[in-house]
């Protein structure tokens, strides 16, 4: 049985898994986590399976090889488009969002009929309605491409934001979908627009945030990965140590980061992942 | 003198810039011209200045090689941030989206006081605050970052899009900037707002479209280039041929550039500047 505090690998194309991570801090503080946000290539929500599988295998290696004991893809696009070959090219167990999020949706739905809303790139691969047919789920996707551009605007509470969301979520439980009761969270942006989607969904529908239900099947595999001794060493109880690297502009992490964290990022660490 | 017929290379991060080679296949019927969309990477408006110049450099060798005798930067962001560099790497003429826009602002305002809008690394830039004010014209630049996906979700005469231009221009076109008469659309896909734009506007602003611009520029540099002969052989009054290249997938740049271009794209080569 190790001691050892294990480092927890966190990759997105940008700043949305940040509220995976916020997830993360609240369920497993005692550990350390390795954030890797990919914002020289973002988004991926509308590039293909070729150019997103490159691009989130080569983010992997990168946190394996700093120290990271557990990959989480806290992209839906990149969990959706890569599982498979960031699995195959990882040496440590990997999570994605959307295996949890659809444990999840199943739980919740009581008529087993759920509205999935996603980047247009998570919505054509066809993953989360993959993962809920599976649990003999009814699903509904619908990519709705504009929601990341207004929360990256940082409108998540303004007048067009909440008509965009009327437009894009009255068509998905439109015809045939009247009764669906769960809306699954299928992009890690959205967790911001949680309130204001309450608002717009209707009223017996429960929302189910992939960033929470990710961070519980965290717990589990850590679990595995580090049993929790009777007398836990001082080391696992301290506080969580957040290593942050992206490959576009510190400042700009810092200053988007924050909003999707919740708190201030202190030092943001640039790479380049072609040299 | 010369009488082979030029092939004009064309760049953008995607497919905004086929608004400018719409321009140029009007302008100039007699060419043949490569365009390069850098649709793996983009979009480069919210990007740094080193990734954009980076990303930009590695397009203009690639056009370079594909026998551009001349290169047309379509995209302001790529322009403001990287017209040096692209200009000190190639080794063929480079002419940029800016120049002409301020150019053609400068003749037609009357007060000399103008807005420009574009991406946010575009305004951050200031390259355009730079180009005016060297012409004795005020400037206030207004970042929309919210135009680029509404375009691409193909909301073009929508009225969520309506409301978000009055916002952005609302701001713009207030305190100290009632009396402005020019607007400078400083990112290529605005002109598939214009007819939107030119009905949220003051009715006394004109609209300057730096694609329209850009296109009368090459026309020049042409000119210098290649003198037109007084009996043109043959071979400079073909139909113009067109290749396109794209990063990321074929499918989606012949879906979504039709729109930009204003007819069909028949084949899209993929090309990885990677390999």
């Amino acid at each position: 049985m190790t001691t050892r505090r294990p480092t927890i690998g966190v990759f997105d194309s940008g700043f949305g898994g940040l509220t995976v991570l916020k997830a993360l801090l609240e369920l497993i503080p005692d550990a350390d986590y390795a954030y890797f946000g990919d914002t020289a290539r973002l988004p991926y929500g509308s590039k293909s399976v070729e150019t997103v599988a490159r691009y989130a295998v080569e983010a992997a290696h990168f946190l394996e090889n700093n120290g990271s004991a557990l990959l989480v893809i806290a992209c839906n696009t990149a969990t959706a488009l890569a599982l498979d070959s960031i699995t195959a090219a990882a040496h440590v167990p990997v999570v994605g969002v959307i295996e949890p999020g659809a444990e999840a949706a199943d739980s919740v739905s009581k008529n087993k009929k759920v509205v999935v809303i996603g980047t247009e790139a998570t919505v054509s691969s066809h993953a989360y309605r993959k993962a809920l047919e599976a649990r003999d789920l009814h699903v509904r996707e619908k990519a709705c491409p504009l929601l990341v551009p207004l929360v990256e605007e940082g409108w998540v509470e303004h007048p067009v934001t909440e008509q965009v969301a009327r437009i894009y979520l009255g068509e998905a439980f439109g015809e045939g979908f009247q009764d669906a009761d769960v809306l699954v969270l299928g992009c890690t942006h959205y967790p911001l627009l949680k309130a204001l989607l309450h608002r717009v969904v209707p009223p017996h529908v429960s929302i189910v945030d992939s960033a929470e239900s990710t961070g519980r099947a965290v717990v589990a595999h850590l679990e595995n990965l580090l049993p929790p001794t009777p007398g836990m060493p001082e080391e696992r109880r301290a506080r969580p140590r957040v290593r942050f690297f992206a490959t576009d502009s510190e400042d700009k992490f810092r200053r988007l980061g924050a909003r999707f964290l919740g708190h201030a990022i202190d030092a943001v660490q640039h790479v380049d992942l072609k040299e």
